[in-house]
């Protein structure tokens, strides 16, 4: 057995029946299939942003983007229901509803993003994304962010910053520092933006110089699992501009950033002015039903599809369509892009209200129902054990959240898009108590 | 637009309402997206093996091993409704469904194999193996056969032998052939034996001297992309000897051979005889709902989740855990495996049969409920175009099957787990009828 086990096999005050589960977790997915929390929550059931433990607890989700229209939507479950008893299969035969899905998804981008593949993940997705990127181009170079993660294959392994992965760093791949404005209080933003210039221009050179050629920038428009910084006004521009000069693709992950999370767009790269050749998805798409894509131009995609034979079995599959279509009507007809603009805005500003109270929180960001509280310490470092805490003490507390950041010390909060006001009260009020307890 | 274009936009005989769906599938999906038959079949519904198709024909669905458990079989869709009506989260919370399921599957293998990862799909299943086979082995190379397909990343590609892809293969691969007794008639087995071992040792040494070592074979252990050859006696258990003595993992890779379809074992590989470190799995795990998985042994589970955070966003969710419960209970409630030997071996005899009446068919070939018929000219060379009108005859008696193999002269029958005796005698006529007008 690892002596690195990262699930408990049992904990005070777990019950009996919560501790045998746990073992028989142990004995067939075996010690190291994370899980949150330093004592496991056991779930039972959920409804909107609640969550239901199996000793009958309530928990406020204020975490979880998977669930984007609420836990056991309705809407969602009538629709796969429906279409799981009439028909699922590939797409090799003709069926209707994938089509439907495209169209309504592909609606919500700017026309020359027309064309899309589908999968069932967002690994999937962005494999799928760097295979076209690497053909177009006929370079292997990729470009990627000092502190982030794209998903579970190798290659995508191979370009991971953000997490422990057995595979080496690939030579053909370089990693940059996003800029924080919040953080660099007090510089120029125009030094940073040139001091990132320098590092963009170094990295993508010593690409060239490898001969590795650059294939594609591949990253999340939010800079999530990064902690979320903000760059400068222009830097975004320049990055894609930069890549492109440099006869590579952008891709955006969209995985966290999209699907109106963000409130003022239904996409990141829209929010951030970023101008993709592709866009990957995967989470929120099919609410909890696998699903990812690759939105791309038509130009792409035809030069991928005469090179290659894809094919995805079950990606496109009509339940999978009927999932995804739920989630945008569920969307519209709820106005939950708007919602998250609305309330978000109105959570930021109490957020910053928090944040004033104490020294300890040093900066609040992101944007629609997406928020990142930086902790410090009382010297002004990352504090990733306060943050730590505060998290628990939030459990402890019924109100579900998590944490991100290079120093793992920025509270990740991103409920489902469905939260309502006063459900939002609920998690700001615990937060506050959270923070007096955790911060004094 | 490409010249390649493999979607037709219109046919003879299409109604408008399917001409107007086709041309808004290429409008969106793209031209590439494959569509079987000359003319696409637009599917409306489907339950056990049959399907229905828009204009109200009924076919026999005889190919797809996707609905391993029937097309729209009420107990997986009863699973999946009930709940994803109650809770759709990821595994970092604890859960009771995917316990039972890793439980309920795990049962199903030798002692040994006896932990489980799950995923989302079977190319995610093959990627995550070789993931663990590189790291155990620290070693780059990969033995796969000359005309096989394991997924659609790019790792996948790179060992893609059986169909088109973009990327170059591998230097870290090596294909070898799998010797036919069926095609060899006349010669030794022993000599096919001998000449096979010589190519082994020769791909093997290759890899070794090439410096990149042996990290694994993947292979099919039915070959069914290969056209389902068969091996001499003693072949298969060489092959994984060979392997394992230059460093190698074994892995197999059970998405078509898996779930009971050979009818005498569980799963190919005990079929066969071989003996894999990683069992990988996909298509009729989930009946169609996007599921995949790896099996493999307590050890290389602990060393991967050792060095690796793998986490997986959807896979094992409670509502795929719930599809895959009832994809096991179906087939033991309803025996299915011992189904698929008993009216398998019927289905054989009576394929032997209609063999028997034309030079044509030269071999009848696999095991339980998949079947294999290769199809040659009066020439004795293998003959494409007529294996391709007899499944678009058989379309015509609304028949569905599909065809493999190198040379594409293999029909494939390969229908759900619950086709009854008189379903497989109309496919069985149909053929004969298929058989007496094409290879007349």
């Amino acid at each position: 057995m690892s002596t690195a086990d990262s699930s408990p096999v049992s904990a005070p005050g777990q019950t009996p029946a919560t501790a045998a589960l746990l073992r028989r977790r142990r004995d067939t997915l075996g010690p190291h299939s994370p899980l949150f929390y330093e004592e496991p929550l056991h779930l039972a059931s959920g409804a909107g942003v609640w969550l239901t433990a199996a000793d009958g607890t309530e928990y406020l989700d204020g975490y979880n983007n998977v669930p984007h229209v609420g836990h056991a939507n309705p809407r969602v479950q009538q629709a796969i229901c429906d279409q799981a008893g009439r028909l699922n299969v590939h797409t090799r035969y003709l069926q209707d509803r994938v089509v439907e899905y495209a169209e309504r998804l592909l609606a919500t981008f700017d026309t020359d993003l027309d064309r899309l593949f589908l999968t069932n993940s967002g690994s999937e997705a962005n494999e799928l994304a760097l295979r076209l990127a690497t053909q177009h181009t006929g370079a292997r170079g990729v470009l990627v962010t000092d502190f982030s993660y794209h998903g579970n294959t190798r290659s995508l392994a191979e370009l991971t910053t953000g997490l422990a992965v057995g595979e080496e760093f690939g030579d053909h791949v370089r990693a940059f520092h996003v800029p924080d404005t919040v953080t660099a209080t007090g510089v120029d933003p125009r030094s940073l933006l040139e001091s990132s210039a320098a590092q963009l221009d170094a990295a993508l050179g010593s690409l060239q110089e490898a001969g590795h050629g650059v294939a594609a920038l591949l990253v999340d428009p939010l800079f999530s699992t990064e902690g979320m910084p903000e760059p400068p006004d222009g830097w975004t521009q320049m990055l894609g501009e930069k890549v492109r000069a440099a006869g590579g693709l952008v891709i955006a992950d969209e995985v966290q950033s999209g699907f109106g999370r963000l409130g003022g767009a239904m996409w990141g790269h829209q929010a951030v002015g970023l101008d993709p050749d592709l866009v990957t998805m995967g989470k929120p798409m099919g609410n909890g039903h696998p699903m990812g894509g690759v939105v791309t131009t038509a130009e792409l995609l035809d030069e991928f599809g005469r090179r290659n034979m894809y094919f995805n079995t079950f990606a496109g599959n009509p339940v999978s369509s009927a999932a995804g279509l739920a989630v945008l009507e569920e969307m519209e007809d709820r106005r939950l892009m708007a919602h998250a603009a609305e309330l978000g805005a109105r959570v930021h500003r109490q957020l910053e209200e928090i944040a004033s109270g104490t020294a300890r929180i040093s900066a609040r960001r992101g944007s629609g129902l997406f928020f990142g509280l930086e902790i410090i310490d009382d010297d002004g470092s990352p504090d990733a054990r306060a943050t730590k805490r505060l998290v628990e003490e939030m459990k402890r507390r019924r109100l579900l959240i998590s944490r991100i950041g290079p120093q793992d010390n920025v509270l990740k909060i991103r409920p489902p898009m469905v939260i309502e006001d006063h459900e939002a009260q609920l998690l700001l009020e615990g937060l506050a108590e959270s923070v007096a307890t955790v911060l004094r």
